[in-house]
């Protein structure tokens, strides 16, 4: 081993292991329970981080019970409520081997947990072995005798009701005067099953860790974002305020999103200010960038004045709610050196050796108009509440859903704490987390609380590309605790297949994004005004709304507005669309993507093929999947277009398709047959 | 959800969860720790059960070190040896991503820990960045001297020596009459960065949970046992001894093997001894199972006098140690009637209504020479104690390898705490567990503490289930703690494929047993002797010894003795074959069975293809996967059958093999080229 060295004095004992081959071991009263519980599932990271789900799931809980020899095992799932004291239980199911497994339903917004409680069961193992000796015609009185005596040590701890049954069935074992089958059935029958499985001992039965379910509204999964900056919500050449956006309000409804997301509404600094298109200096007229937060007017708890107030806010929250729409603040944990935590607390900030504060770096690069906070310095704590206080009282004023701005440049620790203590007050919160960065810092962020979460999406476009990073997300581990939002474009990005895209591009974009995953959001008017003139050199926009106000013709004929209307109806009225049981099928031509997705309880099935090439049309087959389609070999099933409306009658693993994209580059079609349940479908398959 | 109780109040109470969800949380001082370690491997089950490796090994620890933004990160493996108190500490290297890895000798039997130590590095990152600043021509003054700070910091932690160093190059930094280049090329010089890997401030420091390694003797992972019963070591008609035992030791040494397996050589009980057999009534002369231990004369602890003395075994002991084989006893957790711990000890059995001790069953089928012990009843810490006792009364003789019967019919919970404790006194101890029983439950118990573990491989037969089998045993998790040892015979089972089969088909299992798996064993002289006789209907011996004594012919003309000779010797001198990195190459007739074993070095392949048609010739071609091989894709290698002492030029990946069973059903190919290197090899591919 090379350059061994003893720690230094400062680093912490690790903790004493049993069985460290150090001296003789004591038996431990544990040793006493004989059911082993191993391979519980969902967990995410062997339980350290919690299991998501959304309200109206119901969670399969399973795992292995391995114990010597072949005695009878029982186990049970222990679940609490998320404002309970006690454990509900219910019996563990034998699923195959040594697997068992068990199912509720999460019907309340929260932090649920489960656990697995199992134990070894005398009278099952009594039962099935007295049987067999009386098949095989063997004497059984001593067994009998035993069976008695199990049943009065289960009437010690029943209540007076059971005890008296089983003090009955006891009596009946040892009545000599009745043949032997007799005794037996009569004690192994339904009622004294019932009441012997009401009063087990549990005093060596084992129990499991308990896991961690964060129960988010059905938005966590479900959801269709619409981005837009308020200052560019008014009438060309005003500067755009909340009441704009609340205008604005009916035609976002009409377009059928659900959380209207507005970048930060706070002051903006003057200081190193940012004019148009980045330049670095701003001149007097120039509104700077929103993520510059803080000014004089106020920081993270204010409104811009020239946006309105909080009042405003307020009533934007309230309007858009009554529409279905769910109001995201933008939250970037970072100041502009005019933002009143400057001086009122400078010990929030790194200071460099000349007593200035540093301001963002990622060297070569200098970000001068924005100071980061330092999370662990001489104020680390009075920091961190009152960063938390900042989600804490934008909750108060209504809002629920967050869109955390580069969570990955902020210490994870810190996110854990603050987004399960926002959550204790307000279980119903939603965080979205903006990064773009290395793919195990993006699922530690996710893991560690954040609700949803950026994706690759945006640069992904082959069929392999697609299918990989789709099936990667879609399936355990990430899906129990990452919920990808798939994003066409965002004010920071403008993709190159964007850029140099037509309307097909822009379709098929929108089409991957709203039926691929489950909640994705598109950043507009850019994009259904399909903005395409980038800054040169750059995958980002002219122009850009982040440094200036942009008026747009919403009113445009080549708006993509109607399609995006159908898409997000498609997705409201197909609970296939709603979450993201996928399978991809197999194409003979590398521009056809196909794929199937089906709702939770199987009952909604929809076959999504887009084509990828936006400038030729391609035909060809996809292999179908029937049973992910839930579908029988030889059955017929219509295969309607929910796009172009056209219907189609589909049998057997191979279908035609055809898709143009100067007409529509992708069709969604709904399978209709016969009523499906669960278990018609291999799921993932 | 169905049927929900509360949990009777015996219940103990589940453990608080952080974050439940019930009230404002703390911010705990582990916040500060930034980095956060994950994926930890080698790993079994998260770490609740300890690693395996062999003494000689170097074990590779890695994990993903994930912490938020760009600060340069820092990582050391902390290895503890088994006596030791101290932790060793080396750096860990950067492989890929956010993967790190380290690797350490395990050059001491005994039970190692490591864990993994990362903290973030603030000089790595000013060194870094400045460095970027620089290159780009900005001013440095301030970074210049912010280093200098840096550093001063570093000298208050550091020794004498290293404070003087850091001192001086703190000031370097600080003298503007240098360029701003050399006063960061000379703060950034090696002995500084030494200087400053000595004393890095590990507060904040993250430390992973430790992991257990179980470092074995190499004979836990490479093994060869020959089984063989005492009593039938006699000349014939003559109960057999312990020196005749002795005697036959040259026999067994030239055979190979290096484990010579002892069933129970303990008194055995009267009181419903079987017969012949297994006839439920036994003669005057008949000498019973030795697994039904215990009578008079003594249990566990005794000798059956008709095989001699304790001294005749610790004889046996001394002088097969010798000849480099270890002598491994039975242990067999049950007594007879007859056991002195019957009436000694009546609380350590169960005890039926009318009083009499129950007796094995697994109904309707009654062991009534057999009792077992009653692991949890009134006397269980006292049985506990006592059954431990018997391996350290063993080992105290010079005994280090165990053979246990059927330790999957005994809590897991006691071979936890029992074989933990055995290897804490005797850490050369092995534990082969013979349990044929549910996967799960042969995993836990290798996971609990068995040092190998026996298999299915007795009725796996063709290509695909020994290609699937293989596998599965061969790679991660299963790898980490379960050792397989292969048999093709045991006293308990004579396949159906060696009942029916010819001389092709004991050497094909030999040959299978003996190459796929590092650890082997044959129960003779039965399989040297092709004894095919079996019990009408059963899967087992006729005249089987478990009941009566059998005289063997050693000498026999058509004995497998010469051919077992030369596969033993074929192990010893082929590295690659006493481990089990195994590849299987693709054949086109699925009577080929073709894999390839390399050395953890990857300096010894070897290459083996069997016709599992013991009846017919089969010729076809091996699909070689040149990568497992270490060959490159136009490289000639010799290919050299160690059996048939052939030697073939191969190139590229078609190769012909050609394999008759009248001859022999199996090629054991050494892989000749130039001297290769772990970096040649694709593990696993």
């Amino acid at each position: 081993m090379a350059s061994h060295r003893s720690p230094p004095a400062s680093l912490p004992p690790l903790p004493r292991l049993p069985f460290s081959g150090e001296g003789p071991q004591d038996i431990s009263p544990a040793a006493r329970r004989r059911v082993f519980v191993e391979a519980l599932a969902p967990r995410v990271d062997g339980g350290r981080y919690p299991v998501k789900r959304v309200v109206g799931d119901r969670v399969s809980a399973s795992c292995d019970l391995v114990r010597d020899g072949q005695d009878a095992v029982a186990g049970a799932l222990l679940v609490r409520r998320p404002a309970a004291r006690e454990w509900l239980r219910q019996p563990l199911q034998s699923v195959a081997g040594e697997r068992y497994e068990a199912s509720f339903l999460v019907d309340e917004i929260g932090q649920w947990q489960f656990a697995i409680l199992a134990w070894i069961d005398p009278f099952e193992t009594w039962r099935a072995g007295t049987r067999k000796k009386i098949d095989a015609g063997q004497d059984v009185e001593l067994d009998l005798a035993a069976g008695a005596l199990l049943l009065k040590a289960y009437a010690s701890r029943a209540d007076a009701a059971g005890a008296d049954t089983l003090r009955s069935a006891a009596a009946r074992l040892e009545d000599g005067s009745l043949v032997a089958a007799d005794r037996w059935a009569s004690a192994a029958s339904p009622p004294i099953l019932a009441a012997v499985a009401e009063c087990p001992d549990l005093r060596d039965a084992t129990q499991s860790e308990p896991v961690v379910i964060v129960v988010d509204p059905v938005r966590a999964r479900f959801s269709s974002w619409y981005e837009m900056f308020p200052r560019s919500a008014g009438a060309p050449g005003r500067h755009g305020t909340l009441r704009d956006v609340a205008a604005r309000l009916p035609y976002v409804a009409s377009l059928g999103f659900d959380v209207l997301y507005l970048p930060p509404i706070h002051p903006i600094g003057r200081t190193a200010r940012k004019g148009p298109n980045n330049a670095p200096n701003a001149g007097p007229d120039d509104v700077g960038s929103p993520w510059a937060i803080g000014g004089p007017e106020g920081g993270h708890k204010s409104v811009h004045p020239r946006l309105g107030t909080i009042d405003d806010l307020q009533a934007l929250v309230r309007k858009a709610r009554e529409l279905g729409i769910e109001v995201a603040l933008d939250i970037a944990l970072q100041a502009s050196p005019d933002h009143p935590y400057v001086t009122q607390h400078p010990e929030w900030f790194l200071h460099r050796p000349d007593g200035t504060i540093q301001y963002a770096e990622n060297p070569p690069k200098r970000y001068e108009d924005v100071y980061p906070f330092d999370f662990y310095g001489a104020g680390w704590e009075s920091l961190w509440e009152e960063l938390h206080g900042i989600f804490v009282f934008w909750c108060e004023k209504g809002v629920r859903v967050f869109r955390v701005d580069n969570p990955h440049t902020k210490p994870l620790a810190f996110w854990e704490w603050c987004i399960a203590r926002v959550k204790a007050a307000y279980p119903d919160a939603l965080f979205l987390a903006e990064a773009f960065t290395r793919p195990k810092l993006m699922y530690a962020l996710a893991k560690l609380g954040f609700t949803q979460s950026y994706t690759y999406f945006t640069w992904r476009q082959s069929k392999r590309e697609l299918t990989d990073y789709v099936t990667t997300l879609a399936r355990p581990p990430l899906s129990d605790f990452y919920r990808p939002n798939f994003w066409p474009n965002t004010p920071d990005i403008l993709p190159t297949h964007l850029e140099f895209g037509n309307r097909a591009a822009f379709v098929q974009r929108l089409v991957l994004a709203a039926t691929l995953s489950s909640n994705y959001g598109i950043y507009g008017p850019a994009f259904e005004l399909m903005d395409r003139a980038a800054r040169e050199g750059a995958e980002e926009y002219a122009d850009n709304e982040k440094y200036q106000i942009r008026s747009w013709d919403l009113q445009r004929q080549d708006s993509l507005g109607d399609l995006i209307t159908l898409v997000n109806r498609v997705r409201r009225e197909n609970p296939a669309l709603q979450d993201n049981l996928v399978t991809f099928h197999p194409t003979d031509d590398d521009a056809l993507l196909a794929f199937s997705k089906r709702s939770a309880d199987g009952a909604h099935v929809v076959l999504v093929v887009v084509n990828l090439d936006s400038h030729h049309r391609h035909a060809g087959h996809v292999a179908l999947d029937l049973a992910a389609l839930g579908v029988g070999p030889d059955e017929a099933f219509q295969a309607h277009d929910l796009l172009s409306d056209e219907r189609h009658r589909f049998q057997g693993p191979q279908a035609y398709v055809e898709l143009d994209p100067e007409f529509l580059p992708a069709s969604v079609f709904a399978v209709r047959r016969h009523l499906r349940t669960e278990q018609d479908f291999d799921y993932y398959s």
